[in-house]
């Protein structure tokens, strides 16, 4: 691990991006989207994902040149096209399009088709929450679980993120369907280090803590067993329909993932006349979490997101930890 | 186990209900939507619960005189109060008027606070898909689960549901956020079995399939680990939030479990002019899911609720299984 400074790697960011002809406004955003990422500390999902997102970029799966269009309005919910684009930008796009909806109409849905992948999810969430709304949002995926039951990879690993805003900052969730992300065990297996706990099988059927025969199984742990194919099936299902996209059925036919359906839902607190009620509600419930009698003596029992402004300042201040070797391959770029 | 017809088990709770002042068409409509629980294999949360329901009504928790009625409206999105009345009709009574508004605005979601516990909270999803909408809901209920990390119970179990519309018939999740619900461990209990896997931890802190020894920590093992605490605490917020409600935090500090907070969301695929391909779609899926190559030889991947209609028919020709010591409980009442 080095440290890369935020400047630096949204620098080297940009210069690629404009290499492959992105537009240059499109390209500060794109770039600070996964600098900030990597400075809130999900690197798997920031620059040790962006080899990956420029060769996609190479590939022609993502285009550069093209943006998300509304193609329908049905009152609070609007189908946006992404028209095969960036998958960050179209994400941003759409969040942002949801809580404007919100700000007019308390709730605002953004159901959006033919997509690339967005990089983080928790971005468009803590969008959300920035601006006073609770945000809901989800895509599908390529297959990369089984079905319970089954043997062959059937549902996506689906991440839902939900974003409430708080006093305290953001409390944000961002979570896979399976207990680890495909972007975290591929972590695990750059770092050559087990996963905490068994996350998966082998292509033997064994229960392993062993990153990449996951990867190569594709049989990762759901959350909860049963419940969590399920649930991401319902949400394949439901980004699908809303959007009038791909599911992971017809996305796991192309070979690459891409074409993906997304929701963005934005819910405004500010319509609320007791909102401060409401903070005030909130607050009690995250000093009741913070509360907990701890397991481990001198442990502190955390709400959800409540490290990732100290994380973000810590590194703003001494930089961003990065793979040497992933950052090797960006100046290559 | 001995089997009692649909038509004697909605009878007596009937019988039970009129004796403790519920109005007649109350009645009707209480007791169909226990009976019909039962009827559709959720044993739990159907005749082996109407004693603790009864228990309720008695010790005044449940007034049986109230109903829930809109307190403010949002445009998509209205405020309903519960008035403390009986859980599952309140939760009917809000789902009917989810599914009213999108059937107007493609989008309808009410917001329940100060309502009691529902019973089955699939009951609602399925009158979603019955209605051609996607329905989405969950409740927050008492302290029942310590956050990650944490020894004493701080969140609920905030069941949440998805039921979408296929011409297969309403595909459905119920899940609580604990890996078994508590209706289900009290089964377990009830019929002296262990849990098929380990479903939390015991006072001493060891893993356990003893189902009583859970219920007395209040140690469940949540989805996901981390993940179904921290969604868990969400989907509480939300609600509490949506509403104007109690949320766990709150609903903790009286005693019993009541005035509990709920969301009920509609979104009518009917708005949309390319419904016919959605269906195909959902289809494809679901045959995919049936397609899985199983783990055991001559296993067979069903799809979520896909052997509900199953159930009910033999259930409504054979009799609905039921605990002979819960029945006869039921009969004194």
């Amino acid at each position: 691990m080095i440290r890369v400074t935020y400047e630096e790697m949204k620098g080297q960011f940009e210069r690629v991006l404009l290499s492959r002809g992105m537009d240059e406004g499109d390209t500060r955003l794109c770039a600070q989207l996964i600098a900030d990422t990597s400075l809130e500390g999900v690197y798997t999902h920031g620059a040790h994902r962006f080899p990956t997102f420029i060769d996609l970029i190479d590939r022609g799966v993502v285009n550069v040149k093209e943006r998300a269009v509304r193609i329908a309005s049905h009152g609070v919910l609007e189908r946006w096209d992404g028209n095969s684009g960036v998958g960050n930008l179209n994400a941003h796009a759409s969040m942002s399009r949801a809580i404007e909806l919100a700000k007019s109409h308390t709730i605002g849905i953004v159901a959006l088709k033919n997509t690339n992948h967005w990089m983080r999810p928790g971005t468009y969430g803590i969008m959300a929450g920035e601006a006073g709304c609770i945000g809901i949002l989800w895509t599908n995926t390529i297959a990369l679980m089984p079905a319970w039951g089954g043997l062959d990879a059937k549902v996506g690993n689906n991440p839902l993120v939900i974003a409430i805003p708080a006093k305290e900052g953001v409390i944000l969730i961002d979570m896979a369907m399976s207990l680890f992300s495909y972007g975290k065990m591929e972590g695990y297996v750059r770092e050559g280090k087990p996963l905490p706990v068994a996350g998966g099988w082998d292509t033997a059927g064994n229960l392993t803590d062993d990153a990449q025969a996951i990867l190569e199984s594709k049989r990762p742990l759901p959350i909860g067993f049963w419940k969590g194919t399920s649930l991401a099936l319902m949400l394949d299902l439901v980004a699908a329909s809303l959007s009038g996209g791909r599911t992971t059925e017809e996305i796991s036919r192309l070979g690459d993932e891409q074409g993906v359906s997304q929701v963005f839902v934005a819910m405004n607190l500010s319509s609320f006349d007791d909102r401060e009620e409401i903070e005030r509600r909130i607050s009690a419930s995250l000093a009741s979490i913070n509360a907990s009698e701890p397991i481990e003596a001198g442990g502190q029992v955390r709400w959800p997101g409540q490290n990732r402004l100290k994380i973000r300042e810590e590194n703003l201040r001494l930089g961003i930890p990065t793979n040497e070797g992933v950052w090797k391959a960006i100046l290559a770029l």
